[in-house]
Formats: structure tokens, C-alpha cells, sequence
């Protein structure tokens, strides 16, 4: 199994969203989360549940371990969570050396995007479109788990500014 | 669904093993504890894996969420625990009113034994076995979780004499 790069950028521009060709909505927080790993619940259009464990354990072959649940469960399990709740609709876009998203965030969230870029790392190198924006690959600011924690509505004007989508 | 009453005992005297009528080999660790949750991963016999959230939110109707999961995914995670690894073979004991087991710790939790009484919350009163020595229900120190954080082979030479089991 090869492993995935993913890279996140930024939104420059609004032009993404003729690309887009479907979405999820999706709705997820963090039991825990510990050095070494985080277990996420994630609830994909009010229909499907996953439970994931993911890895912060650098070299390990596998880096994720995802189970369907029921969504009954996982909506029980909203109440035993640490952080918000991360609300967020989820846009695919046509790509073909991976899969490319941008996730708008809503809730305590709202004002966000972020497009992901996965690719297996044997990829080939691909152009990027020209509406993304600065890259924060690895930027803990914009990981799902600490936006959890410390959430887009209550960064600082000058951290939302520099981080926010323009609306032109 | 009916509530579960757990109780925990040490164990007085080794009449218990007489009754024993059945074993399996448990392998447990932690993902992760938080005030609210923990996450913990337990291997069966070699050929058995659970992943299982409990909640440690009071008054939740449901406070277990157990899934099957693949041994091969069990075993990788353990890199991602937290606390040592828990071995212990629990047997199993006949008792008409509900379950009744026997956990013989291994590894870092040698010398300690503890009985398991399950019953329904609408069970009735119950004639306990007089090989069930003093009653730790609620003892966090017996939780399966804190002996992780603090095992068995650490505790004070005065906390052992009080928990082990007699030899005779």
C-alpha cells in the first residue's frame, strides 16, 4: 500500500467552486487525543459513522485504523467528546494524480476553507490550480483535532484575516 | 436494555479454581483517557480483537460502545497506547444470576487476582461465593485502566500484602 502525502492549502479565489462536483456534509469531534494518537468519530451526511484512530507515531506502516459504526453510536458518543465539534461541508473535485477536496467550515468554524490535495507519494508531480492559496501543510493551526480545541471563531483578527477565504 | 451492576472482590482462597469452566488469554491496552472517555483495544486468545469506548460520563444510557475490529489492527496499535499493556486470563465461573469471573494477571500485574461479578440492575439479592475475599468495587487503583498507568508490580510492599491473593 503506498503511502499519501496530503497538503493543505488555503482558498486564493472562489473559482473552485465551478469544479466542484459533489459534496458531503460532515460532522466530527475527538474522543481523545494523546501524543501518540487521536480517536475521531465522524458522522458523513446523517447517514454513515466512522470511528478512526490516527497515529502522531512517526514511521509506523499504518498511520490510520477507520471502522464503520452505527450513526446511532456515534451521535450517543457526541456527549463523551474533548473539544467542539467540527461541522464542515466537504466538496470533491475532479483531479487526477489524487483527490482533492476543500472542506467550508461552519459552526465555530465558519470562515474557514481548506483544500486538501492527497496524493500517493510515487505520484508524479502534478500542476496546482491557481485558485489555492498559501500552503499550511503541517501548520498545526488548520489540523481538524486542534481546530477542535482552539476553533476558528476565537483566533485573533489578524490570524483569521491572514487565514480566511477572500469572498471576491 | 438493563443496566449492568459491576462489582469487584480480591480473591480469599483458591477454592475458586475448582469452579473454573473455561479460560481465555486477555491482552489489553489503552488508547486514550480522558475525564470522559477511554479507549481501550483487547486481543482475545490471539484471534479476537475489540475496540471499545466507555464512557466515564455519569448517567449516560449507554456507557459501552464494543466493536470487532481485525487481531492485525490490534496488534499494530498497540505502539499508539498509553500505559503498559494489561495480561490476564480470566476464567469463567458458573453463577445462575449473572457472570461471574476470575481475571489472573500476568506481566507487569502479577499477583493480583480479581473476581468480577456482573449483574443486572433488577437482578435479585445474590449468595455470594465465600471464596470472594474483600469487596474493591469503586477501588480505582483496581480499574483495569490505572493499573496501565500503575501496575500491580509497582505498588508498595503494603498495598500488595493488602490486594494479593493467599497462596494457600
Amino acid at each position: 500500500m503506498a503511502r499519501e502525502i496530503e497538503r493543505k492549502f488555503l482558498i486564493a479565489d472562489q473559482r473552485w467552486r465551478d469544479e466542484a462536483v459533489g459534496s458531503v456534509a460532515i460532522r466530527q469531534f475527538y474522543l481523545a487525543r494523546t501524543g501518540r494518537v487521536s480517536v475521531r468519530v465522524r458522522i458523513i451526511d446523517a447517514v454513515e459513522a466512522r470511528l478512526t484512530v490516527k497515529s502522531a507515531v512517526p514511521g509506523m506502516i499504518r498511520d490510520e485504523f477507520d471502522y464503520a459504526i452505527p450513526v446511532a453510536d456515534a451521535v450517543a458518543m457526541e456527549a463523551l467528546r474533548s473539544g467542539s465539534v467540527i461541522e464542515k461541508t466537504r466538496y470533491r473535485l475532479p483531479c487526477t494524480a489524487g483527490v482533492l477536496t476543500v472542506d467550508v467550515f461552519g459552526g465555530d468554524n465558519a470562515g474557514l476553507l481548506i483544500a486538501e490535495l492527497e496524493l500517493a507519494d510515487d505520484a508524479p508531480e502534478v500542476a496546482l490550480p491557481d485558485w489555492l492559496g498559501r500552503e499550511v501543510t503541517g501548520d498545526a493551526r488548520f489540523y481538524n483535532a486542534d481546530l477542535s480545541e482552539r476553533p476558528f471563531a476565537g483566533w485573533s483578527a489578524a490570524e483569521k484575516a491572514a487565514a480566511a477565504a477572500p469572498t471576491g
